[in-house]
């Protein structure tokens, strides 16, 4: 079975990820043949322009996926749980955006640069990490090739694309009734987010830490296999249409250099070095958008830590953060021969 | 003397923190024959509404400061250098907004929470600490008492008018820009910031570190007497108006409970809890903007470290971190008989 051959679904082809997932299959010219288009009963029949075809929005019913080779779903926890189950046992692979199975031991929660031989055991399921911690843990990965990790501190800006379509519209909508001076609608966060931050990403737990927060945490310590790794979060939306931005402070058993830290990153496959900071040039999530490498700069060791790193990305949520990240693993799958029923047609 | 016999200086009055220390007095009802506004020579001649009266700017030279017991500078530092000497040498007191003399052994850095005390040693001039130093030093102090601090990682979110009234315009054209589809200029910061956010606020030094996260590493050790205190900070503009917000995340001796830090912060003079997570109530830019107390929230125990405790901070930085500020230690030596002269005409 060559690459293109694989039929694929993309369940949310019409929210903010699937969209992106759309551009670049695209850009592969992967043929409209074998992409299908599904989203929920409200936006079936809706034609997407796909290169010189249009892709029409059909139902995301158990159905649906005969035949379908691999299922991207993008969407809410409730339809991946519904929809999962019936991918896979008509023999699809279902690669999903959503937090219902990451932390399921049977599932893999992959960055390819990071964990990609962690595809090898799935049985079915893949999913994909939050799209603040992929470029996270792509560079502590990095780094942790040096020395140990020990600790993680990480403060976070987040996107409003991290929420979907609906709250770019409301960023726009609110920046421009005040650009108007007109009265501020709030309907998709619980307060404006135009000319604010919002410290509140997802609901809250009892301990006082957001479901973000805590996905975070232990989606990096099983991305990286350190099941015990220390790491506190703070997790804030910022009126960005697109970018997830990130401080870090990481704390090794070993000092290492700024210097070498740099070079660690840069040698990364999927990240780019960006900081020069004297001609004020550093990853913004403005200038990340767009691009499919996380962007790292502002690395310096940390001055209340003997060997410590601080360090600034950002990247692109709706590429590298969900849909690039999906193909990618996808990839990953058919590189090491473990699509279902490849060993088959092989 | 009482207070409001007090003449006052306000240089840089055309500027956002000069227009918000003349709010402060009006609602003080200072009397405008005790209040002269000073600026450099470009906006000589201006006049500024003050309750029934205007007060008409003058240009800050040296002769202007005769007679004036107090001169609030909010302007570069090359002007506080100037002009500094010149007031203390007419009898004058200072307090001085900008960072050229915060370092100096000789001059009090004080926030009238946290070292009021301090204004006692002055020798002419008193310093206001960066605008995101001071609610960080009261939030520190208040659960310092508790235990003493031993480490602190910051992460800031910092609105534009922390630059000045020019930055907020350029947000406001920025923004207006992109709403109405038109292009976006840049002339205030290196990048837009409208839509975006900027890991840099002030100039790099070699070690990668900007001037402000120095400013604030150095003052809060100053401030909390703690010279030795580990510190790291990431300063990130934002794109808000007003309000400087924080994701602090600090270490003790011995473990607080999140209960108990929240009962010492919300019983800190100046400190405000904002902390009702599953309400999505916690301190925001857009919230804390024109109120003078601090606002911390989203406090927490640190996954991270047996006895840490991460919060959340927002205080409008152009009140309390600077123009409330200084009216504030103004009282302060006023109460302690410390204003130059004082004692002659007591």
């Amino acid at each position: 079975m060559t690459e293109q051959n694989i039929r694929i679904a993309i369940v949310g082809a019409t929210g903010a990820v699937g969209t992106v997932a759309l551009q670049l299959l695209k850009d592969r010219d992967w043929p409209a043949e074998n992409i299908v288009a599904m989203a929920s009963y409200r936006s079936v029949g809706k034609e997407i322009p796909y290169g010189d075809s249009v892709l029409t929005v059909v139902e995301a019913t158990p159905d649906a996926f005969d035949g379908i080779n691999v299922a991207f779903i993008s969407a809410d926890s409730s339809v991946s749980k519904a929809l999962a189950p019936e991918v896979v046992s008509r023999g699809g692979l279902v690669i999903d955006d959503g937090s219902a199975y990451r932390m399921e031991p049977n599932v893999p929660l992959v960055v390819p640069e990071v964990n990609g031989a962690d595809v090898e055991w799935h049985e079915g399921i893949i999913s994909i990490p939050n799209c603040t911690t992929t470029p996270l843990a792509m560079a502590l990965a990095a780094l942790q090739a040096e020395s140990p990790l020990t600790r993680v501190t990480v403060a976070t800006y987040q996107a409003v694309t991290g929420t979907g379509a609906s709250a770019l519209q409301e960023l726009k909508d609110q920046s421009a009734a005040i650009a108007n001076g007109n009265e501020v609608s709030v309907e998709v966060y619980p307060h404006q987010i135009a000319m604010n931050v919002l410290p509140q990403v997802d609901d809250f737990q009892p301990d006082g830490y957001t479901n973000e927060e805590h996905k975070m945490i232990n989606e990096t310590r099983k991305i990286l296999h350190l099941p015990d790794l220390p790491i506190s979060v703070t997790c804030v939306r910022v009126p960005v249409p697109v970018g997830h931005s990130e401080a870090v402070h990481a704390e090794f058993a070993n000092p290492i250099s700024a210097e070498r830290a740099r070079e660690l990153l840069g040698n990364f496959p999927g990240v780019r070095v960006v900081d020069v900071p004297n001609a004020s040039v550093y990853p913004m999530p403005h200038t990340s958008a767009g691009l499919d490498e996380v962007q790292v700069g502002r690395i310096r060791e940390d001055l209340s830590h003997e060997s410590g790193i601080s360090f600034w990305l950002s990247c692109d949520n709706l590429r590298k953060g969900a849909a690039l990240n999906a193909l990618q693993i996808m990839d990953e799958v058919v590189t090491r021969n473990r699509l279902p029923g490849a060993a088959a047609t092989a």
